[in-house]
């Protein structure tokens, strides 16, 4: 057939299913129905669709009447200046409280329910139940999806693999004994399975994590296979459904694993769904086939979807600077669904078709080629979604197609997430169902080949080609295109993405190459040349203490004084290179770490314990803050003119001289190269010291500066103790300025004893200091406890609990308290505490001995002060290295030491707060200001939080660690900074000085016109 | 005659003119003369223009050809850019020395010389004579004028005293022996004086200022009487020169009440010159003809320029933001100059015109208007400049015409500035004679009424309109236009024009009306209420130590601690006051200021011994910071956002707290209005700490606060002694900044002790501190030595030196080490020593006896150490308040206490450099580095000072005091400072903490497209 022939015969289809469908009525998706459900103004209105989707969100959490009229009027007034003025009148004068509140408060939950109801078919097995007999009146096959909360506790995983059981144990038991109804239980050959159950991976491990994909599998599969065994001994079908694209990977292997495994490798009662918005999708289908047919040598079925995740996928790409995993214009997906349908068709002997699809074209254009393929018409199969688009499954029904229902139940709590996913997308633009039932889009457009779209030159691809290459894909090269665009701009370096099987083999492969580099030698480099050291000190892998990663020289007093004098000689010749050129050096060291970076991340993993993903980030923040100072440098080097005739006046930065930097272990590159090269490329020259338990990565960067082109004396590299030289360091008067990051204690010192000025010292010094912080994360009463509860934990325990911007306090408002706390002991229970090596590790050792005790004596006094609510235990790892397990104490008082002081180490303190206003007292009352989170849904309480939480860096709905360079500059104050922000635009100016020159430029009466 | 009628005629004289022009030779003015003289270039090519004429400009001041050779080659290389490629080579390869490089400064040389004698007669008188006659065998008749270097000391006004003195005897003797020539020793009446000098009032009087009319005239006069006596005497005739603006109406006072005197009421020979280019020279002309009509009595000559100061004019103009006193466009100064022949014409029998031009039409004009109005032809002549415009001389004497011709005579050297202005001028694109006689432009053109012109609109009229109303101009009202227009833009109070009257009769009132106030009592407020004070200081005017300006309460530590307890209850509403409102207050201090303006500056000389000009400049300044701060701190209010999908991220800023404000005496308005405006703009509360000298003044600004809506608690005002209270204030652990200005040591006492982060105190304190400067005042060899000598003078002596930015020792490079200091010895005997309220007073008093007997103390251990040049004897001042002479020490060794010691007061170190590095060692030799200066006509030692003079603020060929806010910000390093120069772009920053908000937007896999 030409493809004009198809074409024709495609349309013909749909014209036959457009002349049976009745578009008049008040059904699903028609404006008049939407309307009905107050939701037909959103369609115009981007940010009120946001704002009423965000309240029907967060409405299963109100229970007060006047917690839900408040919410509304919160929420409709953010968005107010976007409505027409009669909605804005309306808002104004929604009632606050008293019976009006009530009313409304009621209204809104009910009208809530109401839509929820349309899709979701019931709320426990019963209702399920009930709901498939209906369908199956309508001759409607279905297939049942389990709606839940996100699973991050194995104690949800294992509820979920019950609930799975008992689902299919209840659908079988019930459905089996009904009458056949051969228009859906049969195909072209026989019967198939009544009871169809779709299942998401995710929500079986709580670590599902793509950066492990074989202990993922394990445990995914350990919680999946009883539920596959008992699927086929009762004749259930089992479809894996698809989640995000960085799970992909790992559920097409655990899907292909399993289904390889002796027991179930004939069973042909089995489907995946794939994606077709994903670029890769026909290479994963081939993959399939080949697996299928030569491998497994037994069919799967394949539900072909559109993609239900584009807004996110696209979110994450950006934000993380991550080629687009989809495809950018809804008609390059419906492409791509037709040519996949073909793909499938060609090959329905292995991989049987289901098109999920409402949208008429796709579905006539799978009928068309079917036929063309002589596909029997009911080997294949059609699905579509519970609520919706019921029109067009009864004109497939009538024309003799076998559709299948995607059938969710759950509570209505959960399952919202899932109605917004609803609503978003029959409310968007480019939704078939919404031009085709709401719009009064004509059929010949709505049955256009979607190619014919294709002509539009979009930039789709644009995002690709500018990709780094730390993951693989292609992009400019690192040295080359950069240097001739701006040099002011900057972008963070992307991170790893270790769901890419290259990224984790890369890891891997430094891992081992580093491993065998250990128990070398690092002494100081003054001059750029090695000096004798008397003293050496063993960096051992707390993951594992008997492994030395290498000996470090510490260096002594005289050698103090001689890399000062080295940095003072330096100094006059460095300051006198032209910013361009220390910028252009910045670059350099950026694209040194970029060359080394997997070895890099390998030596961090090693010396300080820290899991791969946050030794990888560690090492892209290095690289940031060398690219962002370099550009902010350029910035500063334009002088700002205040000229006016006859007078030229110029206001310019230069450096301050010689600068120590003293940098601590936790983030043993990031800190320690972002307070040395925002010294350098201001022209300063440095004394560097990394911390004692740090120093390999310390000398690692010591290379990368000198493989760079450091020229002599510029930063010298002096490990050492820091009781023994740094006195000598901070009080030695050729010294203009101190950037300390630590801990508190030590900064203070610093700070004394730098502001005295003796005689004969001609400045006064600079101190820059970074220290710690008792940061808190207040969760609301409204807030989303699947992202608040993980959001905790990740701030809490990321790195163990060792950053200065860790979470150790979660302050939570009066009704949230039981549950929320409930499910972050369990899902602390549930972290895997591991050497940092392996890849599954959710949570490594502590840095050394004297910071394991000392956490154990913290926790030891929260016993006393408040209820241990859990503590793992770390096993024999105990015996292997520094671990700690995590630690959660509930109901502590907001005074006890625990909610006071700075642990760094992996202990949560869960205060009770009465109200907002209380959480933020609490927060506030103590003596550090670094970072502070809220999860909350409401708008006002956000803004009051965002007002009243007087912190440097304050996290809204995330986790309150893993600040970016430029995006977040951080640090704080209180007791908890000296100073500006790093990686912020203001963190330059405090290593330069201020100078003015003015010239007159009046000569005899007469100024030149340029002056 | 109608208009019509006479431009026909202008015509006719202009066309016969040009008949009996030749303007084909080389003549000077032709393109092929200038070629000649290397200068055709400069034509098309403003750049080179300057930096030729600034060449020759210093020229005679270099005697070595390689110093001659090299500044060719730097001033040409800096304009290299702008050179055409044949030109830049040709700069490439002058040689740099040998003898290239002889020959080359030989042929420069040379050429000057050549060009120069083109406008000068002569160097002495002998020359003047012979010039004179050569002039009266072509039948011209000529005024002599002494060229001379700026009269910038008594014995150089004695000097030309002298000269005059010698010329009119000299020329009268020799020229009224030789035979008369009719043409030009008559009128139509009769002989009139064959013998004609030009004199400038401001070379006879070196502290010649408009502020002091009356002082000034007293001066002048007495040297000008016995000139004007001569003159009678001889039969000379003396014309008034008229000089820059700003001393228009002294001299116009000076003539009319000189030549009102009995000796001279009825001596004709006696004119003056009037510039037409000025807009209020109809005015000045009117009361001119009044004046010699109805009081004297008796005609005098009026002798009509255009003005030969025009780029200076718009140039002090622009930069005081003044209205500009002359016409902005050429054509109208044309108009003006027409419109003004008639009024001379018309009144000829009063004021006698001589018409002082070269352009054909404003000739031709007045020969058809005198026609029109039957002037006789001799009654009126023309004058022109020596050595231009010859062919039109020739025409006009070959017409009949009386041509006089102005005749400079006197050394190459400070002739120069004569020659580059002629050269300017010949040069300029409105330059009649280039356009006539280079250019080519035709006689249509060239004769065309300049009214015709007045057709395109140009703004000159804007500047005018936008002025403040300081100095009695109209404007707009503060209030009212301000707070429409950008709310982020700032523009530096104009200071007041004290050469107007109406500025004098203001500051005169003020100083009246104060004076009635005296004797009040000023206790602290704190919450804007006064408290009891049991301690009262008299506050003491320095000038006159009886007098008791007014009683200061001194505030108790108690009080202390109750002015801290208010900033804190007042701090959490300031915080949150809007910035848009706290930057409205600080307008509406600035608005306080304005209307208070003459008061506040009347307070200052009272209190602090200020002269008029500084004290108005102090009010001024403290005008500019509440703008400034008020316009600095709209723009930090808008957060910088760095969103990304799904994120949104904002960086902010917030008040630190509590801020503690250590204000000096000696800007005792602007530099504590300047910290605590900005403390309070941020957002801060603040404890305002006045000097124990300046309390009233501190008190006042108080009040203007207060007056201006100061909420209370949100600064209180805490006078009292240092010792007693200040360590209260710095230690205090809410307190969250210290901005300070005043002494070294209290600055670092208080950094080390605010250094200190006791237990309990959680914040670490902020210090901002401006302490002193040991400034230093580089004059190169080839200086300008009347910019040099006149610049040092006023950095060192200004407010008695009495500046952090006081420029205490002048490092002189090798050969000109003689006449500079010579020169400065001379500048500083001459200062008028006398009470700050005296407007002459260029010196007044320092602050204290303390103060007082410390530079005394300085002065004699400078005696042992160095060559006392000069100590001013202060006569019976010394009685009357705390009087210091101004010193001079010569031959200051660079480690004398003098030369590395801040003495604040009036004493000045001049100190031997071997050469510019060694000078440049010299000066940042000492602890200091605050302001310097440098005086210098090489383009690349200017550029070697700029960079290796390290100081915040460095001023090329202008005085080291004197910053404005914005234009020039201020402050310091190595012990003159900690923190970011004030009135600058970083100011605030320091009194601020930044935040970062980040805010998670995506929920439920969707984030608003808003975001």
């Amino acid at each position: 057939m030409t493809a004009t022939d198809l074409d024709s015969r495609v349309r013909a289809y749909g014209h036959e299913i457009f002349a049976r469908l009745d578009r008049s009525g008040p059904t699903p998706l028609t404006r008049a129905w939407v309307d009905d459900q107050l939701m037909g103004l959103t369609m115009d209105n981007p940010a009120l669709k946001v704002q009423l989707f965000r309240f029907v969100d967060c409405l299963p959490y109100l229970h007060d009447p006047v917690d839900i009229s408040r919410h509304l009027r919160e929420y409709l007034g953010e968005a107010r200046d976007q409505l027409p003025w009669w909605a804005r009148l309306g808002v104004k004068f929604l009632p606050k409280g008293g019976l009006g509140g009530r009313l409304l408060a009621a209204a809104a939950r009910s009208n809530a329910e109401k839509m929820a109801r349309k899709f979701i078919a019931g709320s426990n097995v019963q209702e399920a139940v009930d709901a498939v007999e209906r369908l199956r009146t309508q001759k409607l096959a279905f297939t049942v999806d389990l709606l839940g909360e996100a699973t991050i506790t194995e104690a949800e995983a294992d509820h979920v693999q019950k609930q799975y059981f008992d689902l299919i144990d209840g659908l079988t038991r019930e459905v089996n004994t009904w009458p056949e109804i051969p228009e859906i239980d049969r195909d072209d050959r026989g019967p198939i399975p009544r009871v169809n159950v779709s299942v998401k991976l995710s929500a079986l491990f709580s670590q599902f994590d793509p950066i492990d994909p074989k202990g993922t599998g394990r445990a995914v599969a350990a919680r999946l296979r009883p539920i596959l065994s008992m699927a086929r001994r009762t004749g259930a079908f089992v479809n894996f459904d698809m989640e995000q694209y960085s799970f992909k990977d790992t559920t097409l292997q655990i899907f292909r694993d399993l289904l390889s495994e002796p027991e179930f490798r004939d069973w042909p009662d089995v489907g995946i769904a794939i994606q077709v918005y994903l670029t890769d999708t026909e290479h994963d289908l081939e993959q399939l086939l080949d697996w299928a047919k030569n491998t497994r040598k037994c069919p799967v079925w394949v539900r072909l979807v559109k993609g239900a995740y584009w807004d996110y996928e696209t979110v994450i790409a950006a934000q993380n600077h991550w080629p687009v995993p989809v495809f950018t214009e809804k008609w390059q997906s419906d492409v791509n669904f037709e040519r996949l349908s073909r793909f499938l068709l060609t090959n329905y002997a292995w991989l049987v078709p289901a098109f999920g699809s409402h949208n008429i074209r796709s579905i006539s254009h799978a009928m068309a080629v079917a036929e063309e393929l002589k596909v029997p018409s009911r080997r294949y199969e059609f699905q579509m979604l519970y609520g919706m688009a019921d029109p067009i499954k009864d004109v497939l029904t009538s024309l003799g197609r076998r559709i299948r229902i995607y059938t969710p139940y759950g509570q209505l709590l959960p399952g919202m997430a899932y109605l917004v996913r609803r609503l978003l997308e029959n409310t968007s633009n480019d939704s078939f169902l919404r031009q085709g039932f709401a719009e009064g889009v004509s059929e010949e457009v709505l049955l256009r080949n979607p190619s014919e779209s294709s002509f539009v030159i979009r930039p789709s691809s644009f995002e690709k080609s500018t990709m780094h290459s730390v993951n693989g894909q292609a992009g400019s090269s690192h040295t080359g295109g950069r240097m001739t665009t701006d040099e002011t701009r900057f972008q963070n370096e992307p991170l790893a993405d270790f769901s890419r099987a290259e990224s984790r083999a890369k890891m891997r492969a430094a891992l081992d190459a580093v491993k065998a580099q250990f128990g070398r030698s690092y002494p100081p480099v003054i001059d750029n040349k090695p000096v004798a050291s008397s003293h050496w000190l063993d960096s051992v892998n707390p993951s594992h203490t008997k492994e030395v990663i290498g000996r470090a020289g510490m260096a002594t007093v005289d050698q103090a004084n001689a890399a000062v004098a080295s940095a003072v000689k330096a100094f006059d010749s460095w300051r006198d290179t032209p910013v361009a050129e220390r910028a252009a050096f910045l670059r350099k060291v950026a694209d040194g770490f970029r060359t080394r970076r997997w070895e890099l991340s390998a030596w961090i993993v090693y010396e300080v314990g820290k899991p791969w993903r946050e030794a990888d980030a560690d090492v892209a923040e290095a690289i940031d803050f060398c690219d962002y100072y370099a550009a902010e440098m350029r910035k500063l080097d334009a002088p700002q003119h205040r000229d006016v005739p006859g007078e030229g006046n110029a206001y310019f930065y230069e450096p301050r001289g010689v600068a120590v930097v003293i940098a601590p272990w936790n983030f043993p590159l990031a800190i320690l190269a972002g307070m040395t090269t925002a010294a350098l490329v201001a022209g300063n020259t440095v004394v560097m010291k990394p911390a004692e338990q740090s120093t390999v990565v310390g000398a690692k960067f010591m290379e990368v500066l000198i493989e760079a082109g450091l020229p002599p004396g510029v930063c010298n590299f002096l490990p050492g103790v820091g009781e023994e030289i740094g006195p000598t360091l901070t009080t030695h008067p050729d010294v203009a300025l101190i950037a300390f990051t630590g801990s508190l204690k030590v900064a203070l010192a610093i700070n004394e004893s730098a502001a005295k000025t003796p005689g004969g010292q001609n400045l006064v010094k600079k101190v820059i200091a970074e220290m710690g912080g008792k940061n808190a994360v207040i969760v609301d009463s409204d807030a989303d406890l699947d992202e608040a509860v993980k959001g905790t934990v990740d701030s809490a325990f990321g790195y163990a609990g060792q950053k200065c911007s860790a979470g150790s306090r979660a302050i939570v408002v009066g009704g949230i308290y039981d549950q929320f706390l409930a499910r972050v002991v369990e899902a602390t229970k549930s972290l895997t505490v591991a050497p940092a090596t392996d890849p599954g590790c959710s949570l490594g050792p502590v840095i050394d001995a004297e910071s394991r005790d000392r956490i154990k004596r913290f926790i030891e006094a929260g016993k006393k002060d408040a209820t241990l609510a859990v503590q793992a235990d770390v096993g024999k790892l105990a015996e292997e290295g520094y671990f700690v397990g995590p630690t959660v104490f509930a109901d502590v008082p907001e005074t006890a030491a625990i909610a006071q002081e700075e642990i760094f180490g992996p202990v949560l303190s869960v205060i009770k707060a009465k109200n907002l206003d209380d959480a933020l007292r609490i927060a506030n009352g103590v003596k550090y200001a670094l970072t502070g989170g809220v999860f909350s849904r409401s708008p006002e309480n956000i803004a009051k939080v965002k007002k009243r939480f007087r912190v440097g860096n304050l996290y809204v709905n995330r986790k309150c660690t893993g600040a970016l360079v430029d995006r977040q500059p951080f640090g704080g104050f209180k007791l908890s900074g000296i100073g500006s922000k790093a990686g912020g635009p203001d963190y330059l100016l405090q290593f330069l000085l201020p100078r003015t020159v003015t010239e007159n430029t009046l000569r005899r009466g007469f100024a030149p016109e340029t002056a």
